[in-house]
């Protein structure tokens, strides 16, 4: 039992890999088997569903990720200044790292198949709202606003996802310095009011 | 010979609907031959290099577009905020209009073909270049210094693609207008160093 729920993470781990590197419709099944070393014969038993099962699971599983970076980032932060900082930088760091070659894993099941399966859908708000209201938290627990940490964390948000797509084109880190600069003035203004 | 040209036109524009509708793998070369109304005859005649040139003549028309766009807003803006406004306003009205269906025509390309053709990055990453400059340049017009301007327009772009994802996956008109808030305080900043 316990090898067969390691070949399923791992598989989810490849899925979320490979629509970060190719997006949602160049992600083979046959990919994920190779990249994450399962047995083949145990793709239909993890995800009797398939594809969009898997694009789920990866797609939960990154919101998560980014939820648990976020409160880790917001535990040595002083301030909503610092936070949106660091969650800037860590997006961006990743982006420069990966050679301009990784981006969002959510963003390409909305891209390429927004309205076309109920549950990529459902998946897809769900991992962004999960994602905008935990910087939200602990914007607040930094001091901000109720209202004005759900703008700024929405702003940070799109800001980051933009940056994900506009940096890898022009392979440059300049748009996450950008987004990073304006959110700083506003996470300033908002601790001041 | 008008004719041909004309069907040519509606071909790329056809092609950059169903990029913004469904991303760039899932945009059939015989649904913009149908969209188009051209004669499928004429497809390998006009793009002779099939699916890539036709994405890439989708994307510059694309950016294009945004440039001229960004170009009349400007001209009726009396300031930098006015203007990041009006450039916010524009991508959250066609997002809502479309009923949260369709997106960006270069981010696809971004997502899904990175690293893949030669021409492709080529074509977003000039495709970006152009609507970032173009903003730049508007706001160096409108009497932001050179720095700033740049700064600020690689902002507004990464937050308008940004919001395009987010808004489209929550279907909620929030993250334009979070983006927004944000900038027009960094414009105002900006206008008066």
């Amino acid at each position: 039992m316990a090898r067969r729920s390691d070949s399923r993470q791992r598989m989810v781990a490849a899925a979320r890999q490979l629509i970060r590197e190719r997006g949602y419709h160049a992600m083979a099944l046959s990919d994920v088997v190779e990249r994450s070393a399962a047995p083949r014969g145990s793709l239909y038993h993890h995800f009797p569903e398939g594809k969009v099962q898997m694009a789920a699971e990866a797609a939960d599983c990154h919101a998560q990720e980014q939820v648990k970076e976020i409160n880790r980032i917001a535990a040595s932060s002083s301030s909503a200044e610092d936070l949106v900082t660091a969650y800037l930088d860590l997006a961006r760091d990743g982006m420069v790292a990966s050679g301009y070659q990784r981006g969002c894993a959510v963003a390409p099941l909305v891209i390429e198949a927004s309205g076309q399966a109920r549950d990529l859908d459902a998946v897809t708000r769900r991992s962004f709202s999960i994602i905008i209201e935990g910087m939200a938290f602990q914007l607040v627990v930094l001091g901000v606003q109720t209202a004005a940490a759900r703008e700024l964390a929405h702003a940070a948000v799109a800001g980051a996802e933009g940056a994900l797509v506009t940096s890898r084109a022009l392979r440059s880190p300049e748009p996450f310095d950008a987004v990073k600069a304006v959110l700083v003035e506003r996470a300033r203004s908002v601790a001041v009011s």
